[in-house]
């Protein structure tokens, strides 16, 4: 077998890692960095603090980005980008802003807007600004992958884009930062990071160090997740939900995600399910599917190395852990017709669900969202 | 916990990933590359075969290394490097080709002879020359590392010296070329690869990404090294080898290796033990040291994920792994005095046995220097 490894992304983890910033800063040697955050941190003072304390390398902050963030909240960022003459980008936040910020930091290197790259016709900018990202909460994996998901809700089109050049520079993992992020959202990113590990392992693009870094993961998540809902301030659970988050991005960032996160983009585009739910909502469904033509016994290892019996069992697992930590199982509430299925079905056919080990067919979807109407 | 993670080199793996060099050099720009190399590549015809493929931009060959390399070979090279105005260097062979080559593309942007930076008083140079590594056995790893081992044969000195500097920029791991390393050789690697990952788990400066590489390159060690000596054609046995040890390699790089290591300096340079075969003896007996006192458990939840019921358990397993692949148990051979034991003590005593769990002491490394004279 065949494959390629390459992660250039400088990591810092650990309680406090937050104060290594200005370091971080001047060893860019650049002076003139924007604060890209949404505006939860403005309002915490945490923006305010990091800016107060980059003994003013960053000159400006934008704060404009909401969840599944649209291109044109990325546009506005850049046009603040250009009128500070920022050469250095510092984000902080979630998943949204993490894209936002990369996808900006790309994009202001080149002359057209945003919204023109989402089709992926064109080629991406080929170089962007420095760019430093602060992860606040355990899911995304955004601070040490090549992928930027945005959004055009005019066009209701979510879409991941994929290059070498997202990769950001350095990654400062601090977990104190997710000791505030309420349970709800904790327990939907930490399915995320399931999900991007579980996808990572049983992608047609799967290599092995990859491999190891999603077992790692897992086994995390199982371990840790509930605790991390239960007892927000729990530091060791805190602590490895984020450890699990890292390992999961540098798992899922080459061979890419499947089936599960192919169906969270129109669950979220459609029906406003967060991220990592979403994906959650198919993902112990897709194992068992993946299960049936498990030729070369590789799910059957993953369900061994993570604790359990069979892929069937650790299905089970996924399952209860959706249940006790909040997470929806169906789709029961939204009274969906079969018009919303099909549409459901035909808006999950993106490339990524080809990375699954079993094609999936628009039959097969139909079936599977219609088992959780 | 807190811990840091870069690995910058770009790894290319698999059957015949060799015949990427030609692109690869093609993409650093360099027009003037020297092959480093050690005489059997010059013997067996694949040196001459590189740099017929190379069209070119492999300008010159110096393949006067030996195994432990002396810091005047690399000078040599470093000589021929500049007499062609280099700038590019290709690596092709073990760990001794590996490391000499790191610390001439390295030295030779600077004015000191190499021997000058061995004691380690002075800083290394900050930059290198670009840096293509091959490996042709599956064990040094420094294909992928920031470490080179040199020696100094004169005084009598091994020693691993460490910087970002010696990561290489693109690894080809081709394990088609080790299909002709002999049994003896290939034991001695492999074995090599185990004490790497059992060596950067156990580590005071263990981290979670090495962990989880460690335990992956374990595994696949205790599967397949026995089949790899037995038949030296067995694609996926060389296959799962060259995997072992790129990620024991990815696991070992930024904490180091502990204490087998340091008692493998003198095993090779007093007696002339191969390094791996030197590295192996040790290893079960501070298997058996560490978990006397393993506090945390971490030994345990290692020897579990490595397929062993606790740490005894998997000290017995590598000592009938050393046994069934024709590697040295004990020291029987060499009738070695007192004066001689003390001798191989106090030549242990070096950095890296610092790093071991449990603090060594000359009284126990005289101790098993004994029990297995």
């Amino acid at each position: 077998m065949n494959w390629h490894y390459r992660q250039p992304v400088t990591i810092h983890f650990g309680n406090g890692t937050i104060t290594r910033l200005k370091d971080e800063i001047r060893q860019t040697g650049k002076k003139r960095g924007i604060l890209v955050t949404s505006p939860s941190f403005e309002k915490n003072g945490l923006a305010a603090r990091l800016v107060t304390d980059s003994d003013g390398t960053l000159v400006t902050t934008y704060s404009g980005i909401s969840p599944n963030p649209d291109i044109r909240e990325c546009d506005a960022c850049i046009k603040t980008i250009r009128e500070n003459a920022c050469d250095l980008v510092v984000a902080l936040g979630g998943g949204s802003v993490l894209d936002c910020a990369k996808a900006a930091a790309l994009f202001c290197t080149a002359t057209l807007p945003a919204g023109d790259y989402l089709d992926r016709k064109i080629p991406l900018p080929p170089d962007r600004l420095p760019l430093i990202a602060i992860p606040t909460t355990a899911g995304t994996g955004s601070e040490i992958t090549r992928v930027a998901v945005l959004s055009d809700h005019e066009k209701g089109i979510k879409t991941p884009l994929d290059t070498p050049a997202f990769y950001p520079d350095t990654a400062l993992v601090d977990p104190k930062l997710t000791w505030t992020v309420p349970r709800h959202i904790t327990a939907c990113t930490g399915m995320d990071v399931l999900c991007h590990a579980i996808e990572a392992y049983w992608n047609i693009h799967h290599q092995p160090v990859c491999d190891a870094l999603a077992i790692h993961a897992i086994r995390l998540v199982f371990r840790y997740l509930e605790t991390a809902c239960e007892e927000p301030s729990n530091p060791l659970a805190r602590e490895k939900m984020a450890e699990a988050s890292v390992t999961a991005g540098m798992a899922f960032s080459l061979p890419g995600t499947t089936s599960a996160h192919a169906c969270s983009y129109p669950l979220t585009s459609h029906l406003g399910i967060p991220h990592g739910e979403a994906c959650g909502l198919t993902i112990d469904h897709f194992m068992r599917i993946n299960a049936t033509a498990d030729t070369d016994g590789r799910l059957n290892e993953l369900a061994r190395a993570t604790g359990f019996s069979d892929p069937g069992n650790m299905a089970d697992a996924i399952a209860e852990l959706k249940y006790r930590t909040g997470l929806k199982t169906g789709l029961t509430r939204y009274g969906l017709t079969d018009t919303d299925l099909h549409r459901l079905v035909s808006a999950s056919l993106v490339p990524n669900l080809k990375n699954n080990p079993v094609p999936i067919t628009a039959a097969m979807l139909y079936d599977l969202y219609a088992s959780l109407r």
